[in-house]
């Protein structure tokens, strides 16, 4: 072959396999792909269909950093594991695999069009009861890190451990005689994996859970009907049952009537059609794009948004427009619901130990099922899909799990009207439009709806409603004139037999603050005290003053709000001024400020010490993500946010992250039965001399040209 | 005359004269009417037109016994005042003329269809220096009642005293001789009135107020250049100057650039459209109405609306239908802001007086302008008027005063949906549509939004929204870095020489409460208590139990509200029990905790004490109303509602009153500047026990087929 032709030759092979790789690459997938999925036909409604309504995510690869572990990645990884004999020969269960996120300053530092910094899965595997904690990169194949250390408890629950927990105890000929002696049909049982929390030795060394069982009989509102004081210890691994107690024979399973709360079961006498079509309208779509999947880009903000199967959602890279310079800013590297606490207030036997943890025990992100279009976001809303894990590797995709829509609530973004006193013709409004990115977790009963809402003026606020279905708890009574006096139920008579138990909710969110730059920042206290004036002085004896205090270390900044000695909580960058000379700053502005008000030696206090203050600040590490550490189930408390704050290390002038907690306390009442009114709190961070001046006072007001013209469907 | 042709003739001649009469209440007003009311030309923006774009206000008559004074009624008062020698001989003004409202029995007993209650005229009035307190029988004409107490205040002012105020110093030459010295023209001036609060003897006996002034040269933003320290004392009723206090000559007026707000005067390039148009829809029209012009019927509620010159907005007989029994239920006789109190903290001369109590000083209502169709209120609002009076008892018309919307937000009402953990295939999810009722008072710089919100299940929030413009204080600091270490500048620097003083805002609710009637209601505080376990009794060591505690007296229900120490506070009707046994009752969720911090023997605290409790709790007295008195203006804190709650009188079992105060921190930041993004703080009444279960379990999903079909506009 001449020179030539060679390289012609050369060339045109290259061609096609560049052709063929591409081809690979971004075609859509052969269909005997999907049997690397979860099938639905077995796993309903878990699994998902490769291809969801909005994308083929196998033809997905990752665009950004933080871009999560795509279905071909986190195939890759499955083989790699497979490869390993340790685990392949012996048998594995993979807890959680999902992006090892490069270092932060990596993040930072990488510009678009350049490489990708290498791709890595963080690993937990389970293999002969041993847990491994992995770094995986794909590309080379290579496990980069490996720990087996000694940790307190135990990974996230898998599905299938939650799955087969509910089904375990009919294995059990004495449970099966329980459940027959209260009535029940075995194949109308519904049982529920609950998480036994840690209180002392005699449960340690294994992997336990509580099943607790109700009966479906008429009913989809199981929870409504509980088998009370039915409690089976099983050992999630061998799912033996190791002990069975069986009180409250006597408590009678409340009646099914009023309990099924579906549309589609109503006789059409019973449907209520209140209110007229209503709906949020942008005929000339959104504002919004969402760039490689993943960048949000709205007005003057930007961010990357991901699913992920612990925290739900994690938004990072939180950054804004100054409307005077034009430049992108830093206001928050990483933002997600870090762990949830949900202690029931009941000290009996089969009610002590409900004391959840849903992100760390159950997987908030795995809890959070496909949104209802139209109902749980407006009609405007753009969905995104997760992909996640199955225990043996398959990834499953999770489709609708997130929703991100524009928000107008009819608000009032700023106003100023001149009144009669200055006879001034002005009248200045503008409306107030939002952001809102959504999830909705069910855990089980509960469903816990959670809200970023980024608004124009900087304002972030983190917003969690809390609905679905209480824990109930059975009872003998049937009105509240049989109970004596003396006698306490634990929470209310919400309908015959049935008991709402008081418990609390706390969401604490890791709020990893980046003002003006990753690496300088302080948490400043402003606090507002009472001074009275010198006799003479003045005709009033006393006013506010503020005094602001700069936390050094860790301890300065463990938060217990107070009503009657108030302050603010300022992140700033004390390295950069406003043209006035104060410095640039966020500020944290409480809301839902319930407290745990359980004994700080309690075990689920101390597995919850978290939130024993509102507030708190530590510094950037990259291991403390998880409020109540990294392996939440069982734990003892030893690796909880409250244990490295007491470390007391440096926070002023660092990369600091604060701790914000969410707090209800839950009185039950009637209103919650059968199924609950969304209650929701919310709090802020919101600019305090970020900005020079009103970021949005140059927008523009509404006007009757610029709105839809709608009409009513036929 | 045969007596059947003079039956006839008498039967002709009284259809004529019902005919005349008739068409006289009916037809539209002829022109001159107009006459009788403010004239635009000289009183613009206050006065507005008498034919609004909503209706023909002459024609208008009362139809139900809260109704306001018409325009007509109104008239009628002012001849009756007349028609008085006393007052028509030697000059009077008309501080407030609103309709008294019948006694609370007649009203709730009152039918559709029946005669009204003779409608009354509630008339303050001062001549020659004495205030007198009326009531006028509008239909004979006769004063039913007259008192010339001994008030320690004085009533709210009129319009017309807040105008002449801010240009009566200019009739000193003094005055005008300062004003040149800070190189201010005359001509660029604009002054405020300035409530002076009360500071002990000299100032009383007198009607005194206080002027400051601004150069509105180069903005209309006037506010963010004050002439500072420049603070003149003036007897309103003489326009006299008594005293010129001309401090801080070397402080700098502060510049003029970036302070308009103004659409219009922005340059191009200067607006910013970050959005694409979006909006709330109902093609299909609202689903409320408002019948006779005052009860609005929305979904389950029913209640009367009416503006109100001192309160703004008053909502009565606030009446839900129960989905159990169809029936339509009490909750809230009246609710209404009684009272504001916005103490400034900073205590040196020209600003220690400034603690505004926006309702009893300046009406509240009279400073609510004409809302701005599309911006403050969605497109699908309805518009309601208000109909006040001069001070010589001219009528006029405050158009748009009122809103009244359909919100949805994208927000959920409920939800349930099934996760992997049972697998059922369930996934029920309700929007959240509301209700609201707004209105926007601009008092001088301070706009302040209230909305009423509605919800379907029952629960009702009460909002205030804090924008406008910040009262500032000149500096003569341009850079914190001028600033000395142990200076102490009360507040923020926010520009070049402008200081953003810090102060608070407190909104006080009245509450009048009628679970299910008027006269039987107890005021229980359910407070979570931490119980500790005996040893062995549980592996808990803690929980919360809920202790309920009936308020007896009114000192049982001062309530300052504990972090730490946490209740649910409920109104009950303790005759009345559920299906199982639990008191009917509504609770007060508290929100806007912030509390007044000033010492109680403070002069503005005083006069603010209704501030040193979040709730109280009265019983039901018609002369209760306004928490700071009846007469605030300049008033001791003789008549406050502490002073009323002291007397510590039964509350159990009764017609009672809960007061609610919304709180608010506020210390200035630059976002602040020059015009305030809207800060809200809301707090909620809200069903407990009230409804033998979800009240909205039977409503409908969004449905597609229902939703609007909408198009951009051209």
């Amino acid at each position: 072959m001449e020179g030539r032709n060679f390289l012609r030759y050369i060339f045109f092979l290259i061609s096609i396999i560049l052709l063929l790789i591409f081809t690979f690459l971004n075609l859509p997938s052969p269909l005997s792909h999907t049997t690397e999925l979860l099938d639905c036909t077995t796993y309903s409604p878990w699994c998902t269909k490769p291809f969801s309504q909005h994308k083929n995510h196998y033809a997905n690869f990752p665009k950004y950093p933080l871009d999560p572990l795509t279905i071909k990645e986190i195939q890759k990884v499955k083989k790699i594991i497979n490869s390993i004999d340790e685990f392949s020969k012996k048998g594995y269960v993979l807890h959680s695999v999902v992006l090892e996120e490069p270092a932060k300053e990596v993040v930072v530092n990488w510009r678009k069009g350049r490489r990708l910094p290498p791709r890595k899965a963080a690993v937990v595997v389970r293999a002969v009861g041993v847990v491994h904690v992995l770094t995986v990169d794909i590309e080379t194949g290579r496990v980069t890190r490996r720990e087996t250390g000694d940790y307190s408890g135990y990974p996230i629950m898998t599905i299938e451990d939650m799955i087969t927990a509910t089904t375990a105890p009919l294995a059990n000929a004495d449970f099966n005689r329980s459940i027959l002696e209260r009535g029940v049909d075995l194949a109308d049982l519904a049982c529920l994996p609950i998480a036994t929390g840690w209180y002392g030795k005699a449960e340690e060394n294994r992997r336990v859970i509580k099943v607790q069982c109700y009966t479906m009989k008429d009913t989809i509102n199981f929870y409504m009907r509980p088998i009370e004081g039915l409690t089976v210890l099983l050992d999630l691994d061998t799912q033996q049952v190791i002990d069975i107690l069986d009180e409250g024979k006597n408590i009678p399973i409340p009646k099914a009537a009023n309990t099924d709360y579906r549309f589609s079961t109503k006789k059409h006498t019973q449907k209520i059609n209140l209110l007229k079509p209503i709906s949020i309208e942008q005929p000339n779509g959104p504002s919004f794009t969402i760039e490689n999947n993943h960048i949000v880009k709205w007005a003057n903000w930007e961010f990357h948004l991901k699913p992920d199967p612990r925290a739900g959602v994690i938004i990072s890279q939180v950054m804004i427009q100054d409307p005077d310079t034009g430049k992108i800013r830093n206001v928050m590297y990483k933002g997600f619901t870090s762990e949830l606490f949900v202690p029931y207030m009941d000290p009996s036997d089969a009610w002590y130990f409900k004391t959840y943890m849903d992100a760390g025990e159950y997987g908030f992100g795995l809890q959070a099922m496909p949104l209802d279009p139209l109902n749980d976001c407006p009609r405007n809303a753009y969905y995104m899909d997760g992909v996640f894990v199955a225990a043996d590797g398959t990834p499953y995709v999770r489709e609708n799990m997130i929703c991100v829509f524009e928000r107008y609530a009819g608000d009032i973004g700023w106003r100023h009207a001149e009144s009669p006193i200055t006879g001034l013709p002005i009248r200045e409004v503008r409306p107030k439009v939002t952001l809102v990115v959504r999830m909705a977790a069910s855990v089980a009963n509960y469903d816990y709806i959670v809200d970023w809402e980024f608004q124009t003026d900087g304002l972030i606020r983190a917003k969690v409603g809390l609905s679905g279905i209480l824990m109930v708890k059975g009872s003998p009574y049937v009105n509240m004139n049989q109970v004596n006096q003396n006698e306490y139920l634990y929470g209310t008579l919400l309908s015959e037999n049935i008991i709402g138990v008081i418990h609390d909710h706390y969401i604490t969110f890791h709020l990893d603050m980046d003002i003006d730059g990753p690496s300088n920042n302080s948490f400043v206290k402003v606090n507002l005290q009472k001074e009275m004036t010198s006799p003479g002085e003045s005709p009033r004896r006393s006013y506010l003053k503020a005094v602001r205090h700069v936390a050094k270390t860790e301890k300065d900044a463990q938060i217990k709000l107070k009503l009657y000695d108030p302050s603010e909580f300022h992140v700033i960058n004390p390295n950069k001024k406003s043209r006035v000379g104060n410095p640039v700053g966020y500020k944290v502005v409480p809301g839902g400020t319930a407290a745990s008000l359980l004994d700080h030696d309690d075990p689920p206090q101390k597995r919850g010490a978290f939130t024993n203050n509102q507030i708190w600040v530590t510094p950037y590490n990259e291991s403390e993500q998880w409020a109540a550490g990294l392996f939440v189930y069982q734990s003892q408390g030893d690796d909880t946010l409250a244990v490295w704050s007491d470390r007391d290390r440096p926070i002023e002038n660092k990369d600091i992250v604060v701790w914000y907690t969410l707090g209800f306390h839950h009185i039950p009442c009637q209103e919650d039965f059968p199924i609950m009114p969304t209650v929701s709190s919310s709090f802020e961070i919101k600019p305090v001399n970020f900005f020079e001046s009103n970021p949005i006072m140059r927008i523009q007001p509404n006007s009757p040209k610029d709105l839809p013209i709608c009409k009513a469907s036929a």
